[in-house]
């Protein structure tokens, strides 16, 4: 076999065999195919395409290039989450403890931000102590033992698909549905769980832009899903604003505390609820309607909190901080943004909202980047609100007061304003369901 | 500026401004621009194409890369011709003397066979003695002194081209037209000639397999010459059937010879008239049809043939082979093919006429092969000529008996048959014309 015909046939618009994939896959983890073979094959895949057979077999080789997960000690369906990635998106820190709650169990893995905002992982490690490095072993002792645990992303899950993210980041590769579609799945397969639900955003802040790319994107995984034996189930849901109103790992550990003890946003609790139901619903807890009763319940009774704070204590966090959660950026000064005319927001730039909070401290320039947890932004006025000129549109949480000017105008430039009330905007697009 | 910037502007099908492409062809050439990237770069240029002024920035940047040849010692218009490459393509041998013997200046730098057969300087060196390897001073002046000088391409051309070709071949974007088109160039603007012909080779043993394609790279190199400064013509000449007889670096010089005689068959005399006469009229002679006349006067003469001795003697070659050509190809065992039936050829695979001459020891199956020199075919019937059952249709040299039998069977199988005469296929297709 020989990789120049096997990038030759691609650029012609041909299938590759499954034989052909394993054989790519494999040698270029290991580096016997170099990468300039590698990069030239991932741009005529970006002209081509691949078929969902394609896909499946080279999200199964990425899967199998390191270690896999095994969670069949734990009893039940276990069930996995996975967002695409948006701004103020927190829906973990409530999910996880709201499903377990409902008696399903969550073995999470979860990553670090690798675009303006925090990941799971350094959203709960703005919790004093919060543990989320732990072995095999505990990981599973603890979901047994109290239903839940989120830890870091092992060192050796897909490893392929860890160089290829590498090189499809340096070769403008990174855009195409077929490989994005094998990437996530590719380590959600690893990760072991029996279902999983999708969290596909799309709008200004994520990386669909369009409600059709989102759609696109979501049925490709679904798909990889079930062709590698998961139960499966896609939400879309919009991020042409930011999710709730705080952003940054503090701010959004406090507001998903409030989401737990039934507050918080209603665009927050509203995508929790879509989620957590098709989770419950794919663990057999009943139709989605009924799940999301029992998940509301579980909100509103204080349980899903219960099993928070369980969460805290088992994996070494301050659980005092569900009493006081302004404990978590009260070190950061405090510097408000005024709304510069009366009028309606119009829209927001959801990415620029993650930009001007990366420079406040909330996010990482560089992968070596530290993080202030009490950095961040939180917005008081959002899309299809209206304000008067001076009011409040949004605070600004930092320790550093010198980026504070340029964080400023660039949040100021993300909204547009209008005379007239803008039309609604869907919060949730569609939910695709496995056939 | 960033190489990432530019792969994904050429992926939207966006233009690169002339400092992107020189950063580009520079950072590449010294290592600083990973291969990785540029392989990304390439591909994307396979699906995107170039803008007509993107492959002439690219061009200059790459003929820039190295040394360049200065001519400008010589008196007169300086012409370089170069083909594209086809099977019995014999045409530099005799095109060399007789361009010189009509007065105009020859400086020509050859290559060597890439892929089936040999290439100009593989032929010449089939003349014992013949020396191709020249310092540029005795090359000069060898021009100066008898009008003519054919040596091996300098080994610090256009690096770049080197670089850029040695990434396509391994990656599959050897066939994009913009990058054949600036490959061919670069070396040529670098060979320091004032105008340049191009014989583009169009058909089953060309790289280029329909008269539309070969239209296309024509007209792209004549445009980049121009924007370069240099008087262009170009030549789209047949090759689904190998042109002459001869296949086969000592078969073909014995050829030529016949050609510079006066003989010779027509379709090698007609090319290269119809090549002559543009290299003539570029050099300011007069108009194609009066150089037409010149040029076959000088091949009916005699005075072409006296040129060639006096370039076998200055360049150190036997010129005894001029009246014993057959010494060229006597020290190979020779075998027959019978024609296998009654018929008219209706077409022969010219390529597959150039893998069984490799085979039998003309050309190199790896970089490292050594040629024999005498190995070689000579078709004695060709497409368009009836034959009767267990005629010869072809003659075999070989030092190698043992693989005469695949050789013949690659040959044979290269032919096809029907009862009723073939249309004629024209040999020269369209000149095209600097505007």
């Amino acid at each position: 076999m020989r990789m120049i015909d096997l990038i030759e046939r691609k650029k012609r618009g041909g299938a590759l065999s499954e034989k052909e994939i394993r054989y790519f896959i494999k040698g270029f983890t290991s580096g016997e195919i170099p990468d300039y073979q590698a990069a030239a094959l991932l741009m005529a895949i970006c002209f081509m395409g691949m078929t969902d057979q394609e896909i499946a077999w080279m999200t199964d080789a990425m899967a199998c290039s390191g270690d896999r997960v095994d969670l069949s000690s734990i009893p039940g369906i276990k069930v996995d989450k996975h967002s695409t990635g948006g701004i103020g998106d927190k829906t973990t820190l409530i999910l996880a403890p709201l499903v377990a709650a409902c008696g399903v169990p969550v073995a999470k893995m979860s990553g670090r931000g690798l675009g303006y905002t925090g990941g799971t992982v350094d959203k709960l490690e703005a919790i004093p102590g919060f543990c989320t490095e732990m072995d095999q072993e505990a990981f599973l002792e603890t979901v047994k033992k109290i239903g839940v645990c989120v830890v870091g992303q092992s060192g050796n899950l897909a490893p392929a698909d860890k160089k290829l993210y590498a090189l499809r980041d340096v070769t403008a590769t990174v855009d195409s549905i077929p490989l994005i579609a094998a990437s996530v799945m590719s380590k959600k397969i690893a990760a072991g769980a029996d279902a999983i639900v999708l969290d596909v955003k799309c709008g200004s802040g994520a990386f669909m832009k369009t409600a059709q790319d989102a759609s696109h994107l979501a049925r490709e995984m679904v798909a990889i899903g079930r062709a590698c034996g998961r139960r499966m189930a896609a939400v879309i849901t919009n991020m042409d604003v930011p999710l709730g109103h705080c952003i940054g790992n503090g701010l959004e550990v406090a507001e998903a505390i409030a989401v737990l003890k039934g507050e918080g946003p209603d665009d927050l609790r509203e995508v929790c609820l879509a989620l957590a139901s098709q989770m419950l619903s794919l663990a057999r807890k009943g139709s989605p309607e009924d799940c999301r009763t029992m998940a509301k319940k579980a909100l509103d009774s204080g349980a899903a909190l219960e099993k928070f704070r369980q969460m805290c204590i088992a994996q070494k966090g301050d659980h005092t901080i569900l009493e006081r959660p302004q404990s978590l950026y009260e070190k950061a000064a405090v510097y408000e943004l005024a709304a510069p005319q009366d009028g309606w927001i119009r829209q927001m730039d959801a990415e620029a909202c993650g930009r001007a909070s990366m420079l406040l401290g909330a996010g990482r320039e560089t992968k070596d980047s530290a993080i202030d947890p009490a950095a961040g932004i939180v917005l008081c006025r959002k899309t299809g609100e209206a304000v008067r000129k001076g009011e409040v549109l949004a605070r600004l949480y930092t320790n550093h007061p010198d980026r504070l000017e340029q964080a400023r105008r660039i949040l100021l430039e993300s909204y547009a304003f209008a005379a007239e009330k803008p039309d609604d905007i869907p919060l949730i697009y569609d939910v695709i369901l496995e056939k």
